[in-house]
């Protein structure tokens, strides 16, 4: 096991239990609707953004305790938006992380409301007094996770998503898309333990910098795997962008472009650490691990 | 006009003001999630949580201009809850407002995204300082609307709403379902004003207490609507309750009993506000429209 693999089960380990304790638990007429948060939720996932929030709030010499929670309402945001686009109206998917997707295992009505109310969670829990106990960096949480995930943030990058397979989008606008369809909650993730730490400029900018180039990368990463990858590692469908008509990273560059270009972000990315010397080596491992992933 | 038809427009045409500043604008390619965002906001409804958080605000003399933007993020959840409850997949209703619902206006796709977006917008605008200069009153404001909106407010009704049809609801069942429904977000709005004014626990308790019986004679006389009203009148199909077989409170009690139960609550919600002395006229004013209410 290396290192990385090793903070990754840790991560993936504590952030288990965190949310387990955090979801509400499946009891009254309304127990499926906590049955499907919690299928949305626990028991998969690699946990990278989690990941991010953790090895940043290290950084900063921030609580493990309150980096989890951030890390929680950040992953229950991730899971949410998988819960809804996964739907018939969306991407229509059917397999997720090896298992029925949330609307094949319940139902479509019982998705959105899951999807609905894990979104609304994570702001519960980030303005909660156990995140911090400044309520100006609590504030600071809630709003930059709402500007993440909201309309300029992921869902306007799935609604460009939406329309990506009717008009001919270029190298630019898959860029955008993909800046604000996975990046921009990326971003959030790692400047999380900058706001937990209440750190300065510099250090936050480069934070954002390598967060900038780490989705970029990964998303390409992502683009590979749905050509190359085989359904039964990846876990989920392959092969559904080119079918699709999608402009992807990979449709416009071909794959040993893509590739290229993939491990020339990783690099870029973790050369935005500098100015965190020997204390960032977990999130130079994780961008080399985002290009080199089989799933 | 009567004092209250008045205190309502004003409330109406000021929030459409907010929301419409406060919305993004339709540009760039995911214009359509903006538009779809803005259309299930704008330009309708009876604006009756705003004019609560108002009335409430002005309670404690909170500015108006914080209290607006209160409104603002309330009535965006509310919007969110009907553009989700009308898809196909929950209630399937086509009208609402007097005009198609979102979905249909536009696409399943884009309504469930611009649901997501009006949802997170919701806690940008509380979480941002100009909503209140103390990040301990923004973060009350978070955590209150999101234990208001979610699993265990909001949705968790909802969900219970889905599962009327199918099970033997008694009269605790239906009373339970619409007080997480339509009651926790109205007891929000109710008590958004004292949060505001840094309000003490007993005035805070008045508040929510009307809130409790107001949102209930709310719902008995949206229920009475249903069987009562006539489509082009309420703007939305009626008779779908007895339709889908789902236990109501005039299914349970009847119209009359109904009835005579909704305007004892009104009555009895008024007299919360006593602590008010006569500060309050305007909610107890809505207290009596509520289930006077043609629409």
């Amino acid at each position: 096991m290396t290192d990385l693999q090793r903070a990754m089960a840790d991560v993936a380990a504590r952030v288990e239990k965190t949310l387990d304790r955090l979801l509400p638990k499946p009891v009254d007429t309304e127990a499926r609707l906590f049955e499907a948060m919690r299928y949305a939720t626990l028991g998969g996932g690699k946990r990278l953004r989690p990941l991010l929030v953790l090895a940043s709030a290290r950084l900063f010499n921030v609580a493990d305790d309150c980096a989890l929670r951030v890390a929680a309402a950040v992953e229950c945001v991730h899971c949410y938006s998988l819960v809804h686009d996964d739907l018939p109206a969306m991407d229509d998917d059917q397999l997720r992380r090896g298992r029925p997707t949330t609307h094949i295992q319940f139902d479509e009505a019982t998705a959105i409301l899951a999807g609905d109310a894990l979104l609304t969670l994570a702001f519960e829990i980030l303005s909660n007094p156990a995140t911090h106990e400044d309520p100006l960096v609590r504030c600071a949480l809630v709003s930059g996770l709402a500007k993440a995930a909201g309309g300029q943030g992921m869902v306007g990058g799935q609604m460009m998503d939406m329309m990506a397979g009717r008009g001919s989008f270029d190298i630019g606008a898959v860029t955008r898309l993909q800046r604000l369809k996975t990046g921009e909650l990326f971003a959030f993730a790692c400047q999380s333990g900058a706001i937990l730490g209440r750190a300065d400029g510099a250090r936050r900018q480069a934070l954002a910098a390598y967060a900038h180039d780490l989705g970029l990368a990964f998303q390409i990463a992502d683009d590979l795997l749905d050509i190359e990858g085989r359904e039964e590692e990846v876990g989920k469908k392959t092969g559904k962008d080119a079918a699709a008509g999608k402009a992807t990273f990979v449709s416009i560059l071909g794959p040993e472009r893509a590739r290229a270009q993939a491990n020339l972000l990783a690099e870029q990315a973790s050369r935005h650490l500098d100015i965190f010397e020997d204390r960032a080596e977990t999130l130079r491992q994780v961008a080399r691990f985002v290009v080199d992933r089989r799933v």
